[in-house]
């Protein structure tokens, strides 16, 4: 059965993704009670959705695989990065150093959003850091935001090439203040510290 | 039987290093062949060992798991890298612009090396675009170097929270190259230009 066939796409627009929300965050609820009790490698696909009460075909229309539910937090910011460059009326970046201001609110806003529950924030990276797998996808997922803020600043007409030098810079300063952070809720500080120090480069 | 006890030991060191690098090398080899032709998903750890005329405990003296042998490269390189931090007489990079100048030759070294054989890069890049795991270890591999580069800083004397910061903004260089660059031929090139763009941020 096709997604557009399921009886949901007969409801308004809104009520549908306030379900398919729920759906979702009862799956990331379900894995994330299974990983602490169970251990990561004990639990499967199917412990997951039978914990949620949805069936595995469904687990898979919201997640690839268990280790992406490990990540749906992530997942979710970078879809929210993704929604700040549609119907936004802020123009092309010309320098590099424009374009990497212009990416520092969004920057400093996922990691307020990444700091904003302290406990959970703390038992994802506890979880992450125990498996080289979670370690990897948490990389890889890092490496996304870098195209999808450049991503942002094309859809506002910067060049390509500016845009993912400018990416990759904002990202330094993510990583640069997610290693020097001691505590999750100094993120937002570090991050915003990074980004002086890095738009301060010429002038040393 | 623990390595120590294994006859090589006897031999003088830089013959047991010798004898290391070859079977290292066999092993590397025997995976690519295997990887081209079965595909890597087909392939076990027991097939590459049989291949490369070593048992399964040898294998695992060499590499963590299958996965590995894709990046044998770049664990090379990260371990040059490292290397790089020893025996030298530079100095402590006072500013963040400094330590990214320290930092932009043992790049371009990096990217020198791997654009050194462009069959195999492309070899090696398709087969990583391919797999989503691959494409995870790659993130992390690249990740590390920022980890490696800032170790070659702080081994000079250089302060921690500088060292971080700068090594961020060189792997950011990096990164930008890869993605810029059209042939491997362009990493070099692009690599440089981009930390040029980087260094001259604060003059814009």
């Amino acid at each position: 059965m096709t997604p557009s066939a399921t009886p949901v796409d007969s409801l308004p627009s809104s009520l549908v993704e306030r379900k398919r929300r729920l759906v979702r965050e009862r799956i990331v609820e379900a894995a994330d009670e299974l990983f602490s009790s169970q251990g990561f490698d004990n639990v499967s696909v199917s412990d997951i959705a039978a914990r949620a009460d949805v069936g595995r075909t469904t687990f898979f229309r919201y997640f690839g695989d268990k280790t992406e539910v490990v990540f749906a937090k992530e997942q979710a910011m970078l879809e929210a990065i993704a929604l700040t460059a549609s119907g936004e009326t802020i123009g092309a970046a010309r320098t590099p150093r424009e374009a990497v201001e212009q990416l520092r609110p969004i920057v400093l806003e996922v990691c307020r959003q990444a700091a904003e529950d302290p406990a959970a924030y703390r038992r994802h990276a506890s979880l992450v850091e125990q498996h080289l797998d979670l370690r990897a996808r948490d990389a890889l997922k890092t490496q996304q935001i870098a195209h999808d803020l450049a991503a942002v600043l094309q859809h506002r007409g910067t060049a390509e090439d500016v845009a993912v030098l400018a990416a990759e810079i904002a990202l330094a300063c993510y990583r640069t203040a997610r290693r020097r952070a001691t505590a999750e809720s100094d993120l937002v500080r570090d991050t915003r510290t990074a980004f002086d120090q890095a738009l301060a480069f010429g002038e040393s």
